[in-house]
């Protein structure tokens, strides 16, 4: 499926210089939001998954089905003040100011073998803070599963050498 | 499964008052989140439903599943200043100040056959603003599939005659 004939472009939205990556007609097309999870899970099938990490929003989208699919526990993390309990908390820089991320106490443990499921892999600042939850904890970091990934910004090198995929490339 | 044994509850969180139902450990409890899933889904299998409408951000984690078990799309409704492009926006009141849900143009047609899925039914207000988008479209409301519902709230009877499921019931 041509994902990049469905995904829609907003240029300078945010704000100007950002080429946003719209995904709500992939979502709204059952057969591409099916396929896309299915393809975002199949390389981890035997990988003896148990939990799902994702971020707050869009990353629950995906990780939500792709946990289904490999029959593995969802971990959200979350930004402050939505948990009633913290367990692990990791802040990291944005280009302007920083953002901070969350998951609950107890919600991953030291034998759960974890992977990361995100729509879209850009700068990995929230890819990098949840590795690093991941690693705080001491459990096992299968690989990530992304969307999206904007190549030109390079994130893959710095989540190297743990397994990566993504499901559609754009430059930028 | 009892699912209230996996349900974690919060006294008085996020404010006096609040007994908060935390699904956490529901979320990371690969089977329960599975069974669940499984459960919303299935009053609604044989009624031709084309788009799940979930709201921001904990209903996501329940109606993609349930987009993805019932074959349809997922139509995200978001907190204002997240959609490139907003289609149809409804504003609804909180105890203090008022609350806005924004989906993006096109994602619901008229010919489509609407479920409504998150993951509380307590007041109801943002299953009212939803309910509100469907008819503004002027697509068919099939039902609405909650995880838990606070039934002293009585928010059922403001979304009736339509078909309403939910899984977990609590007093309040």
């Amino acid at each position: 499926m041509d994902y990049k004939k469905i995904i829609a472009i907003r240029e300078n939205w945010p704000k100007k210089g950002i080429s946003f990556k719209d995904i709500t007609p992939l979502l709204a097309n059952a057969k591409a939001f099916k396929e896309a999870n299915e393809l975002m899970a199949k390389p981890f099938k035997n990988k003896k998954i148990t939990k799902i990490l994702c971020a707050d929003a869009r990353g629950f989208l995906f990780g939500s089905v792709v946990a289904h699919l490999l029959n593995a526990g969802v971990v959200v993390s979350r930004k402050p003040g939505k948990l009633p309990y913290v367990g692990v908390s990791v802040s990291y820089d944005l280009e302007y100011g920083s953002n901070t991320l969350e998951i609950a106490p107890k919600m991953i443990k030291k034998n759960d073998r974890v992977l990361i499921v995100d729509d879209l892999l850009a700068t990995g600042g929230s890819a990098k803070a949840m590795t690093k939850m991941v690693k705080k904890i001491g459990a096992k970091l299968v690989g990530y599963s992304f969307l999206i990934e904007l190549t030109d910004l390079k994130a893959r090198k710095i989540l190297e050498p743990v397994e990566i995929h993504s499901l559609v490339k754009y430059k930028i």
